[in-house]
């Protein structure tokens, strides 16, 4: 009979092309299904509480598989963390209830995004954050991060052509923390989120700080709800995938 | 007649064969030379405070070049920056005195080198920590690390085959830091260092924190000047490069 593995995963997202299995490109999801298949000689469909794109990060992703086996999930753990790359780390695996499913029982989840924000660049940091070099004014964005927090519907930062039944999420947490020189953190927990929807309050948000636009344009753009008010999608590298809460 | 520029560099060891410039091989001087070569139209050579070697990264290596040319050191910096690739920043360019050499002026240099010491290893970090598993006793290397502080014959530390006229270095800072969790940061500050010497000491004090050998045992291996008694070079990507001191 069919035991249900959870795992939670962390990833350096840089030479992957996002989570998703896919034919040709190096996937999280692909990488880890193909470990699956070594340690347990059969076909294992890995569900991930959702996407990630092309070198989006993740400290705390979640997924789950079903494996008829009695390897226990110490043995998965050792296993995968022996096989799989070094830029994909297995931090859990436990057994849960049969009916556990990583993606349709998340209550919420939590990502961060970081800035850079200093005249020059860092050749060390710079695969983990966005520079940006002109000094942004922190207040600013504070005051227009607390429009969406709550009940809201996002489609003012939805990307295109993503499936999803609504477009109101509740946003549990949102706020911007700056504990180190020069970087700056926009913490985000949601109930769930819509595609390229942190890139998207992000870039709007810098928009902010750099003075281009106002925090109550901030919240006319969020009650717009038109995409095309919102500013470019930020880049990948500055955001990671903290964790994902279950039920 | 030639100025002397005075360059502080940032860069990201991870794809360089190290700092010196060399046929094939990718490496900082060599970037950096070449793309003074396309600012200036003439052949320059940089002289960098010392070398690092393959994989290890800096915060703040110190080189100088000389020319004869107008161009001011903004616009060599700004110039340096665009045409470098990402993972080598320049982050200051200064006119210095026709006498100034970035090896034969250096007061102090000052190196981290990051342990992350945690069970399991980090998808995000591994390219910039040594990942330890097993737990290390901070407390005993914390007592070795005092033996090496002040002037010592430093040969039992030193990589075979490396040119230098003597190997008493004076140690002027020694210490373990661990503010943040799981990683240690080992802070040494001396007149000069040996080739391999941080990396040797390193190994040796984690030894030390693993219980293979005793504090006491550490001292007898600074004063045995007899590098077969020191613990395998420590892996270059934990190693950085923090400062270089000018009298």
């Amino acid at each position: 009979m069919d035991k249900n593995f959870k795992i939670t995963i962390e990833y350096d997202g840089t030479d992957f092309h996002g989570w998703q299995r896919q034919k040709e490109d190096r996937s999280i999801q692909g990488k880890i299904e193909k470990v699956l298949e070594i340690i347990t000689t059969k076909k294992i469909s890995l569900t991930g509480s959702g996407r990630t794109d092309a070198g989006v990060h993740a400290l705390g992703q979640s997924a789950n598989f079903k494996c008829d086996t009695e390897l226990t999930p110490e043995t998965f753990m050792k296993g995968l963390n022996r096989l799989l790359p070094h830029d994909i780390v297995i931090l859990s695996c436990e057994r849960v209830k049969d009916d556990f499913h990583a993606r349709f029982n998340t209550k919420s989840k939590v990502y961060n995004y970081r800035i850079l924000n200093q005249p020059l660049p860092s050749a060390i940091l710079r695969k983990y954050v966005w520079h940006i070099s002109k000094e942004l004014h922190v207040g600013a964005m504070r005051t227009a991060i607390e429009h969406i927090k709550g009940k809201h519907d996002f489609s003012a930062f939805e990307g295109s052509g993503s499936p999803r039944s609504h477009s109101i999420r509740n946003m549990i947490k949102a706020q911007i923390a700056d504990n180190k020189e020069g970087l700056l953190v926009v913490e985000l927990e949601a109930d769930g989120f819509l595609r390229f929807m942190v890139r998207n309050i992000v870039s709007t948000l810098v928009n902010v700080g750099l003075g281009k636009i106002s925090p109550d344009d901030f919240n006319k753009i969020l009650l717009s709800k038109d995409r095309k008010h919102a500013g470019a999608t930020a880049p990948p590298q500055g955001l990671f995938l903290i964790k994902v809460i279950y039920e």
